[in-house]
């Protein structure tokens, strides 16, 4: 991989890259066509990262079907999928940890430990090895998001950080792997979190400024679902990832909820701007 | 640095990468003069890092001379001083930190928690600044080696490390930006910690493989000197620091002692092969 980049860099190639743990989605596939607009060469690497999976987590089951997301790949502006086996990335003796200190401990941090060290270990040598201009994330998982442009800005890596927005189905759940888990009935039901959202964001832009009345508002809808098992409704600043009790300025609403065995995440991000005396 | 760094590298000149946190000594000197013959262009950094002191250590007294490090390096062949300020290398909100679970919290890391990960942090960064081809540092700071060595390889950062032999007063004391902190009797005192790992080696060599058995004797030499407070003397793996019973293989000894308010440390790394049927 480490060769190719350089190959292509040598020829002035400026190169976009889309790390991914397979399982490929219409998401993945947004954000590598964002990148093949913005650069010569697309690599998407392909990885499922045990490091970033709790002992109780789901990485024995997560979906893998390489074959099938070879194929998608070959339909899209992809020149390269790096597709590192474990015992590469994770040689005997594997003991290096990346992270980044308090961003990392809240939120899905605090329901997840050690999940955005297993993160930023895994995509500092994805960016070690591919050595991209740009680094495209989804937007749907939006903490991954901050953590990983601090890490980037911290560590003085020589990429660009992009944001993808997030793709949905017709009806508003968001793309992702793990929707593979739900039953017919938990499908119907996940809407649920998007459709929360998009009432807590609506309410914020009527007015309301309190973050509880905002959260209550999202919780209720939620609890409308009866397969629905909320874990978490954050409302913070969307660059501190600080709580906040009253809404202003970038927010950034995050909702972490079991359908059955499938734990969803989703997120809603907007601007409020302080009106004239308002604190 | 980064441009100077690409246009170095674009025109094929290997670099050589020396950092220090200034105070340069010989044994300093010794690492870049090495640095020089093998590559066509040496950086040496200078910076103090606050992230690797502890808040009880010596960082507000750790001694400072920029115009006469320069100096120095102006005799030397070197090609560029890279002289970042702590407020680029962490401006406001930098949260990054980087380690090596386990090695980073043994020996010098049991007595300096947070250390490593301090050096770790830094020494990434400067590297993704300066991107060098090889990376030297020296071997008076065993551990360290052990740390970034395993830091090289685990994140696979393309740049080769080498290390430079401790550099020596001629009585045997390892040169040491910290010997500055030591008054005279002190500094007489001082060469004691050379002296009883040179006898361990020597014991290890001429047939003793007990570890408990040959620190004694090293401790013993110590306790000779009425000015030092021993605070550590370890005979470890030289690669997992994994402590020994029975010495084999590649072997250090490491030792920490306090003489007044300097803290010195000193090793020496030997190799002890296996004899037909020992274990």
């Amino acid at each position: 991989m480490r060769r190719l980049s350089h190959k292509l860099k040598a020829r002035g190639q400026r190169l976009g890259f889309v790390p991914t743990m397979g399982a490929l989605h219409e998401g993945h596939l947004s954000l590598i066509r964002q990148a093949a607009r913005e650069a010569d060469r697309v690599v998407v690497s392909i990885f499922v990262n045990p490091l970033q999976f709790g002992p109780q987590e789901d990485l024995a089951h997560y979906p893998r079907d390489l074959a099938r997301d070879l194929e998608r790949l070959a339909g899209e502006p992809v020149d390269a999928a790096y597709l590192p086996g474990a015992e590469v990335l994770y040689p005997d003796g594997f003991a290096a940890r990346v992270t980044v200190a308090g961003l990392e401990a809240v939120l899905e941090g605090a329901q997840r430990p050690g999940h955005f060290a297993g993160v930023c270990t895994v995509v500092l040598k994805l960016l070690h090895a591919v050595a991209p201009d740009t680094l495209w994330l989804g937007q749907k998982d939006a903490q991954q998001c901050v953590v990983l442009e601090r890490l980037v800005r911290d560590l003085d890596l020589p990429v660009k950080v992009r944001r993808g927005a997030t793709v949905r189905e017709s009806d508003g759940l968001a793309m992702s792997s793990r929707n593979a888990y739900l039953s017919a009935e938990e499908r119907a039901q996940a809407p649920v979190l998007h459709q929360a959202l998009a009432r807590l964001a609506a309410a914020a832009r009527a007015g309301e400024r309190d973050a509880a009345a905002l959260r209550q508002l999202a919780v209720r809808h939620i609890a409308g679902a009866p397969l629905a098992r909320l874990e978490s409704l954050d409302i913070v600043d969307a660059r501190t990832l600080a709580p906040l009790e009253r809404v202003a300025g970038e927010v950034l609403a995050l909702v972490a909820c079991r359908f059955g065995g499938a734990r969803l995440i989703d997120n809603v991000q907007f601007r409020i701007l302080r009106r004239e005396g308002e604190r």
